[in-house]
């Protein structure tokens, strides 16, 4: 039996997973980040007590797994810097094996859902998989000969690759990052910016006045399924940037699978389709022979199963 | 003791390598692939042959690797395609297992190198190294966790990740390869352009009447060097394009070292100053941070022993 928890900026989930990778219970608390550092890990403590109790107290635990949203020190389980926490150096490992005596690991929140999505979402028996997941970020995970890829610390970086080259600012400092073009804050204000121009649209629908906080990314892919033509020119752009950072993941790492999850991905065939065209008519034809592109499977799950996966 | 062998479309380059990944003992002879595929093998294992009796006929040897231009089924030993010697499903292991009763391995000429630089070049004692080659193409090896990163088959295709969208078409069928904007004959290619235009510059001198093949990448460089503005905007293109693929690397992969060779490496700082700019300028600062991109240190030798550290 193993520990799952997925650490969000907004929810601390937890469950108990068996040895196949089943969710036996699950349960969730605020994370309530904004009260400090000491409550939110109390809080963590009390989620973990909670979910021992509701389960079975007596039972045994090979070991607790979290994910969380940072930069992490991964041998020494220190939680090096997660901006929606407000954490910084936080030794998060070693803290939780003191308070439950129970082997404790660690790691990136996007690589734990690539390892969840790995051992029994879409990429089961598959032993190089590119996740991704895009949101309101574009988050990714490797797994790499069948094990979470860290590079010298942490690697997977997808949504900071550079796809056009004069593109947005991004928050990284870089110009054209792939996060600035296909997630949904950038489809969102691709999309402000076409009704601002007074075009033709049925996304016009969606803004009250100046208050454009209805016309999100899920508008722009449900007008394009419409067949409105302005939003199906935004989910074709979108299309081309993913296309172009995925057929360079796959001309360089030659993946078997890219699991592609989020709200985003969501859109399902209106976006999946003109994507795969771009990352066909980009990537050598071999490698893409070698690769199938689908859905993530496991939805918000992933995390906390991937977190359970952590535990050697 | 080991017998390294790098097979190339013009030369069979074999040596004797301790265990250190010293060259004892190196030949070559003439790969003459016009005339084969069977005359090819034949003068594999004649050089071989050669290189035993010369070096000591009573020695031991742990293996011979072998370096192919070429994708190859690494289990199986089998170069599946090497166009360069117009070679088709050769099973190059079984054939040297037979003839000389030694265990042999094979693998791609550009992953061979790369790990070469990791044994005993650039690259000892790193773990995550991106090796690239700026040759006649721009060749690449990944070596992730120590170890040469294959993928489903044949990953580290960095010469055909798209840095342009809309650029130059590529053999491969894209556009905007980088191997399109930073090898040796698309580096020529913009030159001839700027002379065809008229600019004012030295690069006219390689010139003779219709003659563009005194105009070379090498040209290109020394002009720069030596203050020419056309030659210096061309040389800032390469290391826009290449720094922009590398920085999308280093986000991806989060490596330790890049290692760059070839013909237009040896352009030496003319090409790396610039080009660590705009590394510096896109990638993220932490991953920028863990990396340092150095010039190859084993030259045509990366291939021999890298072959040679193919042995297990």
């Amino acid at each position: 039996m193993r520990i799952g928890v997925d650490l969000g900026g907004t929810n601390i989930a937890a469950a108990v997973v068996n040895n196949s990778g089943e969710i036996l219970l699950k349960i969730s608390n605020p994370t309530m980040a904004k009260e400090g550092q000491e409550g939110t890990v109390n809080r963590i403590i009390g989620t973990i007590k909670e979910l021992i109790e509701k389960y079975d107290s007596r039972a045994e635990y090979k070991g607790i797994g979290i994910g969380v949203p940072g930069v992490c020190d991964i041998p020494n389980g220190i939680v090096k810097f997660a901006p929606n926490l407000f954490w910084k150096n936080v030794p998060i490992k070693e803290i939780l094996q003191k308070e439950f005596n129970i082997p404790t690991y660690i790691d990136n929140d996007a690589n734990a859902a690539a390892l969840g999505e790995a051992w029994t979402g879409a990429g089961k028996d598959k032993r190089h998989i590119v996740c991704i997941t895009l949101g309101t970020g574009v988050g990714s995970g490797l797994i790499l000969n069948g094990d979470i890829f860290h590079g010298a610390q942490t690697a997977g970086e997808l949504g900071h690759v550079t796809v056009l080259e004069d593109g947005p600012k991004c928050n990284c400092g870089n110009t054209g990052c792939l996060e600035t073009l296909a997630a949904a804050p950038g489809i969102a204000r691709i999309a402000k910016d076409a009704v601002l121009e007074g075009k033709e649209t049925i996304l016009n629908n969606y803004v009250q006045g100046e208050d454009f906080t209805g016309l999100t990314a899920k508008e722009v892919f449900d007008s394009a399924k419409e067949g409105d033509l302005v939003a199906n020119k935004i989910v074709e752009d979108v299309a081309r940037y993913l296309g172009l950072a995925l057929a360079n993941v796959i001309n360089l790492l030659n993946p078997e699978l890219i699991v592609i999850g989020g709200g985003v991905a969501a859109a399902g065939e209106t976006l999946f389709v003109p994507l795969k065209k771009v990352v066909e008519e980009r990537a050598l034809k071999d490698l893409y022979n070698d690769v199938e592109i689908v859905a993530a499977q496991l939805g918000n799950d992933a995390g906390i199963i991937g977190a359970a996966a952590l535990i050697k």
